[in-house]
């Protein structure tokens, strides 16, 4: 996706240890426009996979999820990454290890949300080592639920959780793979 | 709203202590159209006041506040809630404590978001105590900008908040104001 490109070139910072920091527009102050364009985006990419849900985990990826279940006219779930006091009793949980905040943390979801019958889209903002998506994975099969695909905003495809989890057979689209990023500069797969 | 208060009658469910839970299309499963519709209606609302941004609360002010964002062409910013490896070292932030949650914590936001010369409009999901508003309105003061108003989904009018904020001269806007809902049915302002 282009414009996102652009973004990341102009907007992105390069900073040591593999970190890109975006979040002029996508994880801390975001451009509704382009959220807007990556949703019609995935709708499109993801039309033939007839996702019935949209997952996702809060927060950085309910921006673009929101935007695709908008443009799809799904509902849209967000794995919560706390114990709420209003989360229903009855829910699924997976473990995911976070290399940002170096620490295991558990996502849940409400059992009344995701059924056997539901195909499940998951979007999120980031894929590196693919733990969150693999979390995310482990939840949707607790439920009985299909995985339609994953639609990812921007892969870090130097680091291997793109290939883990495209091995296990998961159609990922990712709008803008990262190849390199050593020198300070972005360079895209394509 | 009335499209607003209909989804409430319909899908939420008032549960002892006072508690609305409207996680069914507000802060769990998202309802992403009439999210756009609530975006639509804040911007209309808010026209007059011209923002320059608009400023929220990690998760679940994040829709309505993004649609807003949309609407209304303007960034959106959330205040994230925990210490984030990728938040820069200048940030400005304000303590809040959550009944829900029965707890303080902090919220923050990079000092490259807001300046004096933004104009800010607050958007959250819900207003009951009022302390998540006085948190962010502490936060907005903090960096010299001016505070355009704020938008609320849900108000609680049968708590203190709304009249604690109005009583400061901020103007609030709520979609649905709830009088009392203490016989388990909820019965609205208007």
């Amino acid at each position: 996706m282009e414009a996102l490109k652009q973004k990341i070139q102009n907007e992105g910072q390069v900073l040591p240890g593999n970190i890109l920091k975006v979040d002029h527009f996508l994880n801390h102050q975001i451009d509704p426009q382009l959220m807007f364009e990556i949703g019609q985006c995935f709708a499109e990419r993801f039309a033939d996979a007839k996702p019935t849900k949209i997952l996702t985990i809060e927060a950085s990826g309910i921006p673009p999820a929101l935007m695709t279940g908008l443009a799809m006219m799904l509902p849209v779930i967000y794995a919560k990454k706390t114990e709420a006091a209003n989360l229903d009793s009855q829910f699924y949980s997976a473990s995911v290890h976070s290399f940002t905040r170096n620490r295991d943390y558990t996502i849940r979801v409400s059992s009344k949300y995701l059924s056997a019958v539901d195909r499940v889209l998951i979007i999120d903002d980031f894929l590196a080592n693919g733990l969150a998506l693999l979390g995310l994975t482990e939840l949707i099969k607790q439920t009985g639920a299909t995985l339609a695909g994953a639609g990812i905003v921007i892969e870090k495809a130097f680091q291997k959780g793109g290939e883990l989890v495209r091995s296990q057979g998961m159609k990922v689209v990712s709008l803008a793979k990262i190849k390199d990023m050593t020198d300070g500069t972005v360079h895209f797969c394509d």
